[in-house]
């Protein structure tokens, strides 16, 4: 089943207000099989509404509209749409008497503008709207059907969980449109799509889509229709062929945030986790910190943005001065200095040059090193990020949360299979 | 001046991402007095953004689409475009030198798919993209004139700063919606009204809208037409009026972030910056480190998340031991000691509940305690914050920047008239 979706409010074309009810919307009919086609977006104004919902009405025949049912001169979308339908509007004494008894019981005193919202386009469906006085409506005629709803989202959600979602998915049929996702890192969209070619020539009939966003590239499998076990069962198979090629990158799915992960590997194995950080000024240990339950493995670590505390730490002035603060030898010394005097079991430490100033022809804004020590050894990577300032900033602690990833899932397989080994 | 914005991704129908693309464009175009008459959003689908392109051209002649300029399959736009104008996509070899100079610069390989991104329907003009690979592109034909801007957020927003909004301006000249934000913190929504309320009612034309968020509320005060020169004199005007009860609480205006405020102020005074964080975990120094120059005010300091780092820093266990790590005692502590051993003008210090567990009926989830020490002596602050882990996270760091700020701006204001005595 498929219909178009008409927001109302010329607030969201001035961007006063995100449009988060279309997110919703869309999330909330996709999980019962419904495919939104089209959304149209247009300004409180009666010939802007009428020429929206009869363009959408003339493509799809069913038809969602937010907004424009309150009790202000602006809210003319339920007029528009009885126009439309050639609908005179009728006063409703029960729906009246409802909204009366809810101000009431606010002890808020009505106005004659709200007598308006009793009334109701002849022969449509009244919505009840528990959270807020104006109904939804839905409306039916020669011209297909339309779905009236407030644009409060929290009212709007009310109206979809509780009345519109159960009308349409009786008439879907059992279809539903499932998505899986895997989340990357460290590896760029082209180089993901070229290692996948091959794999995505035989997904039909899933989609893949490729999300790129600061901290890596999310990679969306969708099955369209069909029954819901069918769906996981395809899902499931697509997404271990994807992961073939690229399961250095893959670190979770869904909404998992890479320090999460991080967070739980290094629980599993036992382990605790440093850190000293300097271009990224603690976002590193902020990302970490935002897993709950994080205290189990992480202890906390130096913000070492001034090279005197960089020294304070314990990285010799020499080093500082032969190498510079952006250096290999100097992520290490910090890595290895935050190990030992913070008592972890490994250390991960960043400095780089996040910009808008400070770049030269060797290291340009944007070279970033990431140092990590533990049990087993040492090791450090250089990268050079695109972007503004804090970009970098995001990319390099994405990439040392990464590397801390790889190095410890790495170590945690050796161990796991030395320890078979010394069980066989 | 109007125009329609068509954005193309069927992540956007799906509800997968919140389409703030929108909002942002929407608030661009307004302040240089371009309207947004209608916004389409459709799947990555070339019939689909063929349609959409060619209606919203049919209508309002100027176009600005985002999204579906990526090097993946799903990515279209441009070819759709490009085959409505009747236009032949040209390889551009200087493009491609620069995509090729990019990846080199990340270390990255590129791949045979990103070569379509360097190509250009003839004609049209290349809007440089510095922070991806993707250019934005302007075609012009006899269907009008279309936009396009790709779609990841960072890439939009710096094509519409540095490109488009320069030339549309340069184009539309004269009547412009106009509007000034003052931004609070430290006090609530309710209270704010409060004190506004007789200033409120004598603001017409203007409006004011109150705009909360974790940070604070901002107030947005709008004129919505008249020559640009009156609208500046009414909101100067008015700004006054809001500001005067609620000084202590406007640290700034428009996207003027507090941490940007707070190292303007130290600089100036001449001071430098340490901070000893637990539950915070780095929130405050990576928010410090945000602001381009922070490196001439702050220092660093310590991520003092497990007990181990705050007696490692210089809290006695006794005091750890008699008051707990969330205490006045313990932040006070925190911050004399980062004070000093990072040698600095003043330190902030943030111990608290982050939640979800942790809380006690003496200490609920959300109680925080604020320390600052500086020259001239120390103060430290309780306070119990509402929301998730995350929630009084964000809301622990803005208060400790607006303690930090409201102290130092009250010692720069004593230094001020201390010193004009001195000199009268």
């Amino acid at each position: 089943m498929e219909l178009e979706l008409v927001t109302i409010g010329t607030e969201l074309l001035l961007g006063f207000t995100v449009d988060t009810n279309s997110a919703f919307l869309g999330q909330a009919l996709a999980a019962i099989g419904v495919r939104i086609t089209r959304r149209t977006s247009v300004a409180d104004e009666p010939a802007a509404v009428a020429a929206a919902v009869a363009e959408a009405l003339a493509r799809s025949r069913l038809v969602i509209t937010t907004g424009g049912l309150g009790p202000t001169r602006d809210d003319l979308s339920k007029n528009v749409v009885a126009e439309l339908f050639e609908l005179p509007l009728e006063f409703q004494p029960e729906l009246w008497d409802a909204i009366v008894a809810r101000f009431a019981r606010m002890g808020r005193s009505l106005s004659e503008r709200n007598r308006c919202q009793a009334e109701v386009p002849r022969g449509a469906t009244v919505l009840p709207n528990p959270r807020g006085t104006a109904p939804g409506l839905w409306i039916s005629g020669a011209r297909g059907e339309v779905i009236m709803l407030p644009g409060v989202p929290a009212e709007m959600r009310g109206l979809v969980n509780g009345e519109v979602v159960p009308r349409l998915s009786a008439r879907s049929g059992g279809g539903v449109i499932r998505s899986r996702v895997l989340r990357t890192t460290g590896i760029a969209e082209s180089s993901l799509a070229e290692r996948l070619d091959q794999v995505e020539e035989a997904l039909a009939p899933l989609t893949l889509a490729y999300l790129p966003s600061l901290e890596g590239v999310d990679l969306r499998l969708t099955n369209w229709q069909g029954p819901p076990d069918e769906a996981d069962r395809l899902l499931e198979e697509a997404a271990g062929r994807l992961l073939a090629p690229i399961a250095d990158h893959v670190y979770g799915e869904a909404d998992q945030d890479l320090a999460e992960v991080v967070i739980g590997l290094l629980r599993e194995r036992g382990w605790t986790l440093a850190v000293a950080e300097s271009c990224t000024g603690g976002m590193l240990g902020e990302r970490l910190t935002t897993v709950a339950g994080a205290s189990a493995v992480f202890l906390g670590g130096l913000i070492a943005y001034h090279d005197g505390l960089k020294r304070e730490l314990g990285v010799s002035a020499r080093i500082l001065e032969l190498h510079g603060a952006v250096s290999e030898e100097t992520v290490l010394a910090m890595a290895l200095a935050a190990r030992q005097r913070y008592g972890a079991n490994a250390a991960v430490a960043v400095s780089g040059i996040a910009g808008p100033s400070g770049g030269s022809p060797e290291k340009p804004v944007g070279t970033v090193w990431i140092g990590i020590a533990d049990d087993s050894g040492s090791e450090a990577h250089r990268a050079v990020f695109p972007g503004s300032r804090q970009d970098i900033r995001v990319r390099a602690t994405q990439a040392a949360l990464w590397r801390l990833w790889r190095r410890t899932r790495a170590a945690t397989f050796q161990g796991q299979s030395g320890h078979a080994g010394a069980g066989a």
